[in-house]
């Protein structure tokens, strides 16, 4: 069975998209090796990634590894945030180490609010509702950016290995543009960074899931760690596999420690070459370099490394606006607020733009489309599990049996249900909200 | 008795420098309403300003105020180094709250050192010299920029009212430039800035004595200061003093705040319109605004604004090395060490480059030139302290009288007693440094 979320269009553009900036496909081939895998993930709503290959290792290997997502408080919390929040539940229970950064600081530097707006809003909005959909704050470790003083830390320094026309290059910063925006991309990779340090875990694949607006930053913070590493793995012209020392200070010592782990493990045959700063490895195949590259950065921090590992990213398909446009908190209509009330969900569900024909007699004749249609994304995204029962309502669509006024109305009658489990949760949530924050 | 310390070219560059960027004299009008003025301030090697009258007033007026000084560990340190020290010791002497920044972040972002080789130089180089010279540790404020979070977090914060325009204009960044580079300068106006912060001792004058090449630095801070404040007070076009709202937010409540403040103030005549944000205070004079200002800017803390004063600064000339050059670390025989032994320090004086003639029989004749003279240079900013004495020196010199060699015998025999009185107390000094540290 295939369930093809995409409507033709969309899909090329997604396709378009991740092509054009080297995102690999999060195909089916990746997916099925993990356990009961996502909904968004079989669905195909995440589309692409870089480098989840390391975190998909962690997983069968049950070595340990970490998923830092971010908050921007800036608005209602609607589906459209949900979805990663689905995500890092379902990687939760795959047993990743949780962060969660509230990004009061880029909400300062780039909507203008005060820290202490951004505060009251992360808490009441999205912790909250964090919690009511399932996250257990004692099992993660949730921070305010403007508070954690190793982020910032960080941020300073690793600004180091990063220039202007880099900046400029990713993010396309101008002569007006301020400092503090500016500066904003390097706290976020302090954030991914972070939880790399020794103290909050130490080096191992750390998995940042994001819309696919997002990618900059995850390439900032991919080209950050790789140029603070020491050592290089990588094939040679000639075909070999080589360790290459990237610095010029302690090259022999260095090498001596690459020897050590490279026969720890179990690789034999190495010719080093001290002049080149490089010990070739005539045994070691492309597939090892994942292991040889982790086992080098986790020696990097006694030659005052930090040995960060790059970060590994998913990209997700936006969940379409009810209004047929981008789902957007400063559109009300266009959203599903998770502070909605079952009322007012419906009547946005109602006024939705599906993919029905322009008469009952004609879409009963050729059927609906069921890729156009905002409330069967509802159903594909967030409201149906069971891929048996979408893939029955997506052909009884398309075939003009199932009708929009039905359709809508099974979509408000799910949306009413869980929108009033979601309101006990998070009444609950705010009463206890207070003592998980620090 | 006037004590010229110019050569006339110099002195010229000194001015025209300070014309071109708006600095002002630092004139005997300023330096002769202070206690006992330095000898830097009074023979004009301190030679600029900018806002010191607010300094000023507040020593007249014994109210509190407050140093900010940096140390950039990056070398050994020199008699160049010391200049500022002694106008810190003399300001610490008139009431001034010292506070001592050691520039660690900004060694890492451009010098390239660590932050543990940057503190290992700052504690056994700089900081030891500093209390030999006679700072009392227990009554300054010594911090690393790297451990401070109220800086870094100002840092962040400030950023927001500069743009990547101005700081191009102010610091000819270019592509090339690292972000660590490029943010550094906010960390130092989150130094300068930080000691109005209510738990560093509130909002008052701040003078940052300084090398001329300092000067970004100090506008920046200026302007970003003056960007952040709530209030302005200026002359009107019509030439009145108006206080103007800068916010769009609470208008009225600032408003109300500053007639009630400009009433216990005695002032009266106001003029309030709303609508302007304005209030036109018709029995003020221009003589008046800074006072007005600093009464303003007390309240903008309760509506969440800093009111940050624009910080002072003075400019000193720089000493010119013995070998006629700029003096700099890197170039040992253009520089006296305060850990250069008495033999060395003779060694580099003997070869200094003097003010004296081709021939003895021709200085005799016409003269030296103290002027153009490193010797000289030495006892006007560090060897002498009685204005006599060397207005003495000065002439005979200009007379023919007093030769090179003795001159540099004299001034090899201060320096010995300096050097060797010095060492002394940096060996106690070293002994106790770790308990300051923090």
């Amino acid at each position: 069975m295939k369930i093809d979320p995409w409507s033709s269009t969309t899909y090329q553009d997604y396709a378009r998209l991740r092509d054009e900036f080297g995102i690999q496909e999060f195909s089916e081939d990746l997916w099925k090796h993990l356990p009961h895998p996502h909904r968004l993930l079989r669905r195909g709503v995440v589309f692409g990634h870089r480098g989840f290959e390391l975190i998909l290792n962690a997983i069968q290997k049950k070595r340990p590894w970490a998923i830092l997502t971010g908050l921007m408080p800036s608005g209602r919390m609607h589906l459209g945030h949900k979805m990663v929040i689905d995500e890092v539940l379902y990687y939760q229970s795959l047993g990743a180490d949780i962060f969660i950064a509230v990004a009061d600081i880029e909400a300062f530097a780039t909507r203008g609010f005060t820290l202490e707006e951004a505060k009251e809003l992360a808490v009441n909005e999205y912790i909250a509702n964090y919690i009511a959909l399932g996250l257990d704050p004692k099992q993660c470790h949730l921070y305010f950016q403007s508070r954690h003083q190793d982020v910032k830390d960080l941020a300073f320094l690793l600004g180091k290995k990063v220039n202007w026309s880099q900046m400029v290059a990713t993010y396309g910063f101008e002569g007006t543009t301020n400092m503090a925006h500016i500066f904003s991309p390097l706290v976020q990779t302090g954030d991914i960074l972070h939880v790399q340090l020794e103290k909050y875990g130490g080096i191992r694949p750390t998995l940042v899931p994001v819309g696919v607006d997002q990618d900059p930053h995850i390439r900032l913070s991919r080209d950050i760690a790789q140029a603070h590493r020491l050592y290089n793995v990588t094939v040679t012209k000639d075909n070999k596999i080589g360790v290459f020392v990237k610095v010029d200070t302690q090259v022999k010592e260095l090498l001596d420690a690459a020897e050590k782990t490279l026969k720890k493990l179990q690789f034999t045959d190495l010719k080093r070459i001290t002049d080149y700063k490089a010990i070739y490895i005539n045994t070691a195949k492309e597939a090892d370099i994942p292991g040889i590259d982790e086992a080098l950065a986790c020696i990097e921090p006694s030659f005052h490394g930090y040995g960060f590992l790059q970060p590994s990213s998913t990209y997700h398909r936006f969940i379409t606006g009810l209004t047929g446009e981008k789902m957007s908190s400063s559109k009300p209509e266009s959203a599903i607020f998770l502070t909605d009330t079952p009322q007012e969900a419906k009547k946005k569900i109602m006024n939705a733009k599906t993919g029905g024909a322009a008469t009952l007699d004609e879409q009963k004749k050729s059927g609906g489309k069921p890729d156009d249609c905002m409330v069967y994304e509802l159903f594909l995204y967030h409201l149906i599990e069971d891929d048996d029962e979408l893939q029955s309502i997506y052909e009884s669509c398309k075939k003009g049996e199932l009708m929009c006024g039905a359709c809508k109305k099974h979509a408000a009658e799910e949306m009413e249900k869980f929108l009033r489990d979601l309101q006990q949760k998070r009444t609950k949530a705010l009463n206890q909200i207070q003592e998980y924050l620090h």
